[in-house]
C-alpha cells in the first residue's frame, strides 16, 4: 500500500489517472493554505465535485478503513488538510466542524506566527500561545492530527508536549541531512519518534541536498540514517508535490494574505518560482523509482512495506477518530 | 418508538430531561431558520457544544440507523433540518456541506418567495424556479429531504413531480378540518400520499380548530380522517413545538432579515405573540396524553406505534442515504 503524506497539485483527471497508474491508494492532500473558513468550505465543494465526476478513481477518506476500503476498490483515498490554521479564524468550534467536513490534519502555523503556534521564518518563537493550547486539546478530541511540518522549534516541542495524541511532521527532511530552515533537528526527530508520532520525507527540492540536483541514491541514504534515529516504523512519505502548478502558486504559498511585498520564503529573487524536481521524481509517475532505491540501499521488502505506506495506514488507525467518553 | 417530526424550542438541558422523561427516542430540530450558511455553522458548533455537554441525553442522528442506535441507548436523537433554504445562499454545493454537517431536511421557501420555490403567503406562485429544479435533484443526490411545509399549493405540486424521492410536509394540518393559509388541501395530501410522502401533524395553536382551545378528541378525529384519506403508513407528528421561547422568537421566525415593518404572520397586531398551546399539549411532558388520545379515538396498538414513530422511522430509512452509482 503507497500512501503520499502530503500533495498541493494542480488537481485534475491527468493526476487522479497518474494516481491509479502509480497505484498510490492515499494522499493527504492540502485543501487549504491560507483561505479562512468559507473558502475552505468552497474548496470542499471543489473536492465533492471531483468525487461526483470520477468515482473510479478517487474517494474521501475519513478514516483508515476508507483507505483499506479504496484499496480493495482500486481507488486512490484522499485525506484532507490545512498547512494553516487559517480555516479555524478564531473559532475553536470550527475545529469539530471541519473535521466533520473531512480535514484530518493541520498545521498550527505556516511560516509565520499565527492565532497557535510560530513559524519557522519568525525570529522569535514564544511557544504555543493559549488558543494554541485550546485547539491542540480541541484536536486531540474530535480526531484531528497535529501538524508542525512549518513550525518553528520550540512551538514544535511545546506542541509535542501539550498534545495527548501523536503529532505530525508531514513534510520535511532532517537538518542533519540538510539545513534548511523547513528541516527538522535532530532533538526533534528523536522526541517526535519517542512520542509515536511521524515524519514524512519530503522530496520539495529546497528541503533536498543539492536541490534539484539530489541523487536517488542520496536520499535514500538519508531515509536510512533516519530510521537509525527515529525507527523504522515513524517514517513515511509527505512529497510535498506540487504537480502542474504555475509558479503564481508558491507565490501564494509563500505570500498568502499577510504582505503587500513579494517573500521568497526557501526561493529568492533570482530563483522566485518553483524548483525543478528531481529526475528520479518528476511527479506522480515516478514512485516506482523510489521504492527501487530504497531496496538497493538495503531496505528488505518489509520495511520498505512500513515506509511505502503501512506506518501511514498504522498512524491513521490511532488518529482519526474522536476520543470517546 | 416516539418521533417528532418538527420543533422549534430554547433548548436547554431542561427540555432535553424532558424528551428523556417523555421517552421520546428523535426530534426533528430547526437549527436555521433565516440564517446563512456561516451563521448556520455556527448554530452546528451550539450543538456539538450540547452534545459534548449532555452525552448522556442527546446524540446526533445522521442516519436511520443512529435513531435505532439512539432508542437503544436510552438517549434522544437529533435529526436537523432547515425552514428555510437560507443556509445555502447561492451555492447548489453548500446541500452537499450542509447534508455531510447533519441537515436533512430543507423547506424549499417559508412564508415568502425564495430563490427556489414560493411561499404560502405570497400573492403569485410562479412554482418551482431554475435553481429550484436543480436544487431538487441534489437534495435527491445527497439525501436531503424536501420539506414543503410553509410553501403554496403550485410550488408544492410541482416539487412533489420534480423530486424523484419522497417529499415531507413535516408540520402542517389538513385545511378540511382548518382552513388556515398554512394547512393544506386534499389534493395535496392525496398527491403526497400517492407519491409515498409524509405529512407531520401540527400542534401550533394556529393551525389547529379552534387554535388554544382545541380540543385532544377533535384533534385526534382530524388524524383517523386524514389516515382514511392518505393511509396510516404516511403520518406522523411534526408538532412545530416552540417550547421556552420568548416571543421575540416568532417575530424573528416571521420576520427574519427580509423587512423592517413587523409582519404578524398567522397573528395579528392584537395577537401578535406565541399563542397559548392547548392544555393536554403544554409542551415536551404531554405526549402521553396524545397517545392516549388516539387510543380513545379508536387506532389499536400497531396503528398508534405506526403514528407515533414507525412511519417516520422508515422515512428516514429510505430517505436519508446517497443515491449511490
Amino acid at each position: 500500500m503507497l500512501i503520499d503524506g502530503l500533495q498541493y497539485c494542480n488537481w485534475s483527471e491527468k493526476i487522479f489517472r497518474e494516481w491509479r497508474a502509480s497505484n498510490i491508494t492515499a494522499v493527504h492532500v492540502t485543501i487549504s493554505y491560507h483561505e479562512q473558513f468559507r473558502e475552505t468550505v468552497s474548496n470542499f465543494e471543489k473536492w465533492n465535485n471531483w468525487f461526483e465526476k470520477f468515482p473510479d478513481l478517487i474517494m474521501p477518506a475519513y478514516y483508515a478503513q476508507d483507505v483499506e476500503n479504496a484499496k480493495t476498490l482500486n481507488k486512490t483515498a484522499v485525506i484532507f488538510g490545512f498547512q494553516n490554521p487559517s480555516p479555524i479564524e478564531d473559532d475553536i468550534g470550527l475545529v469539530e466542524i471541519l473535521h466533520r467536513l473531512g480535514g484530518r490534519f493541520m498545521q498550527l502555523s505556516y511560516n509565520n506566527q499565527s492565532l497557535l503556534a510560530t513559524g519557522c521564518y519568525e525570529a522569535n518563537d514564544p511557544g504555543i500561545t493559549r488558543m494554541g493550547k485550546e485547539v491542540i486539546k480541541e484536536m486531540n478530541r474530535v480526531g484531528m492530527v497535529v501538524d508542525m511540518s512549518h513550525s518553528s522549534e520550540r512551538s514544535t516541542f511545546e506542541a509535542m508536549e501539550i498534545s495527548k495524541r501523536p503529532i505530525v511532521i508531514s513534510h520535511a527532511n532532517p537538518s542533519f541531512w540538510h539545513p534548511a530552515k523547513r528541516n527538522k533537528s535532530n532533538e526533534i526527530l528523536l522526541k517526535l519518534s519517542e512520542t509515536n508520532g511521524f515524519l514524512g520525507f519530503s522530496l520539495y527540492p529546497h528541503h533536498l541536498n543539492n536541490g534539484s540536483n539530489c541523487k536517488l541514491e542520496d536520499f535514500c541514504t538519508m531515509i536510512a540514517k533516519t530510521a537509525d534515529l527515529m525507527g523504522v516504523d515513524h517514517i513515511g512519505f509527505g512529497s510535498d508535490l506540487c504537480q502542474d502548478q504555475p509558479d503564481s502558486i508558491v507565490e501564494w504559498m509563500r505570500v498568502g494574505k499577510w504582505t503587500k511585498k513579494i517573500d521568497y520564503g526557501e526561493g529568492s529573487a533570482s530563483n522566485p518560482g518553483f524548483p525543478e524536481m528531481p529526475n528520479w521524481f518528476r511527479d506522480n509517475r515516478d514512485w516506482h523509482n523510489i521504492l527501487q532505491g530504497l531496496k538497493k540501499i538495503g531496505f528488505n521488502d518489509e520495511e520498505v512495506k512500513k515506509i511505502k505506506g503501512e506506518n501511514w495506514l498504522n498512524f491513521f488507525k490511532k488518529s482519526f477518530t474522536p476520543i470517546s467518553k
